[in-house]
């Protein structure tokens, strides 16, 4: 049978765990059981909650209940089982949203990333190590000349993706279209001399029912890939954008925003299911999270978790990528590549354009870690023949072991 | 100037509150500052974030910070407002979005309730008093006939408002259109019958790119209101759902889902902002909120300021009808009227459909009691006179005082 497991984190509790699961297994779906008359039970047995699981942790003011509610109660759309499993729920005390497992036919209603992993290996045509990524900076305020200039330094560094800052809207001086037809002839300029291919992910923004057509000229313009600032948005836009197949370019998710539902230890979702598992099924291609090394940070535990639902096996979804962000610099890449493996990537923005020698240097810092990470030497020792990796390190020291 | 002044609660202050706010003015915005060469200051002065004010709590660990973002530097909607006031930001330790002022011409771009609370009025003929609402109960697997029994119920008892159950999604067995045209019919019959009129608020479900045709559809087809779990989707589409003329009837926002956003003290949004200003600035004309008294309750302090956010002056935006909801019985209406006033609306699920005489008998219980405080006479006297309220406090109690 088609459902969905949720499963809670209470932390308020007062009386019966298995008490309490039943209360809420009835409240959000038939309502009452006990009391209704065998023939109306018959009938809503198809609806009706189930308790899969409770258990009390350490402490007995805390427990982890999984609730199974049936497909045929919500429509197969995100804000239906959002409203299903935590709508009236979210408002009701200590309690945190930890998991969503869809089963079922169900699973076959969610996407997942049109190109994923390996579709983005494939255009950049780079396999067995991390991509790398950097940012723009400083771009409130500043024209084209300026925003194509400091792209052709990050991508002459030999960074693989580049995004736009995700504050940066529809503005007279950078226009999105605009940025998009500049973006790539600077891209285009720097294939030919260095023969390096680097993907532009442009901010897509505006009003939500503005979004499709705005993707799909995008699209037809060769847009490389979409940053797209989902939480300020909502989940099913993100699904729509993916459906479309007129945006058939990579859809970059970024977390604005989602802290504001993610951090409380005991309310909110958890960042796995958030940032991890929904957006994955929703469709992004690529997932940005707080790493657990800068100062923006969530714990390490939240951002494995996140990495292992956008990578975990599933039939019906390809993989995402997963980009810890904030804090990094090349010093940092081993314990990057330790905890997130190959097939992640590898994120800056201070760590790129800080370097000594600018973007171009920063990108080619991060570079020449990552190769001496996969090669099997200490950056102590690749920094004697790299210059660049050499000044990163000088710089920013030799990163969390 | 045209901005938005954006209000935080900080719960972690380690160090100096005046530098952590300017770092938040200058790193949300133009990056630095101090560093820039004067010409390019000249030019970024537009751009720049300001510091409104700041002002240290009890305990120095705790402080309020106000910052000022120039519309220079978003687009004019709430994605983009949100991503560039509480993106990066809400990711970034112990801080709460607690307020959002929005200054200048920026105000003309946010459209408020189509109707608010004098169009709901008007629609109803009804002046002078809170209005009644009540609720579906228990229609996942009901039929319509069951649905329109239960509608004729509620609206013999003289309810003002009927919402759907917010669970209640497409479905084979009551699909929207037919719940629309069905409702319209028991709603004609029964204003034959007692010359009451009842409006029967339905749920907008679906994907959200189909959400604006089948608003627009249920407008044409006479639906009196929508029901939409606007948390689960995104403000921006509430908005566009409030901006196209076709859909020109009133919208009914439920809270379902922002307890994920707004129930930790230290993180995410207050319940103020966001079931109140952003609700009535995106155009919502009722909010429904959890009371301060049921078992699933917000603070007090929060419910009176959703509704302060709710109804307060405001050139641009007309007031929006509070509504708070849950461990509503008639005994409690006293408090009701003393807290929420006389625009606002009484919401009850089994405070209704509870009582002994069924949902009609709880109607009129709370009809009972809206005109005894209304007369100012005690529920106790009026309950001499008027058995359904008798019954309802013999069962209930007289509630809060």
């Amino acid at each position: 049978m088609s459902e969905v497991v949720a499963t809670y984190l209470i932390s308020d509790l007062s009386g019966d765990l298995e008490k309490k699961a039943e209360g809420i297994a009835l409240g959000l779906t038939v309502g009452t059981w006990t009391n209704l008359p065998k023939l109306e039970q018959e009938q809503l047995q198809r609806h009706k909650g189930r308790v899969v699981n409770t258990k009390i942790l350490q402490g007995a003011d805390k427990g982890i209940v999984e609730i199974a509610y049936p497909a045929a109660n919500f429509s197969a759309d995100l804000p239906a089982i959002l409203t299903t499993v935590f709508g009236k729920l979210s408002l009701d005390g200590k309690i945190k949203l930890v998991d969503l497992d869809i089963l079922g036919s169900l699973r076959g209603r969610f996407p997942g990333p049109r190109f994923g992993i390996q579709g983005i290996r494939d255009s950049l045509q780079v396999e067995g190590r991390p991509l790398v990524m950097s940012i723009f900076k400083g771009v409130l305020g500043k024209d084209l000349s300026f925003l194509s200039a400091q792209l052709k330094e990050q991508a002459l560094g030999g960074v693989d993706l580049v995004k736009d800052d995700e504050i940066l809207f529809e503005n007279d001086k950078t226009p999105f279209f605009k940025r998009i037809t500049a973006g790539k002839e600077v891209l285009r300029q720097v294939w030919e001399v260095t023969g390096h291919r680097t993907l532009y992910a442009v901010n897509l923004t505006g009003k939500t029912f503005e979004l499709r057509d705005k993707a799909r000229r995008a699209a037809e313009l060769g847009a490389d890939a979409l940053l797209f600032n989902v939480f300020s948005y909502g989940l099913d836009v993100l699904q729509a954008l993916r459906e479309d197949d007129e945006i058939n370019i990579p859809l970059m998710a970024h977390p604005a925003f989602s802290g504001a539902i993610t951090s409380s230890a005991v309310y909110g979702v958890s960042n796995p299911l958030l940032l991890g598992k929904l957006l994955r099924i929703a469709g992004a291609d690529l997932s940005l999270f707080p790493s657990p090394y800068g100062s923006v940070a969530i714990p390490r535990e939240d951002a494995l978790g996140i990495k292992a639902a956008l990578i975990e096996e599933a039939a019906e979804w390809k993989p995402a990528f997963p980009v810890p962000s904030a804090g990094i610099h090349p010093g940092m890449v081993p314990q990057l590549i330790n905890d997130f493996g190959i097939d992640s990537v590898i994120n800056a923005g201070g760590g790129v354009h800080g370097h000594p020698d600018g973007a171009k240097g920063g990108g080619q810092a991060f570079r020449q870690a990552v190769d001496a990470v996969l090669k099997g030497i200490s950056l102590e020792e690749a920094a004697i023949e790299h210059e660049e990796l050499k000044k990163a390190l000088e710089l920013w020291g030799g990163g969390k072991k």
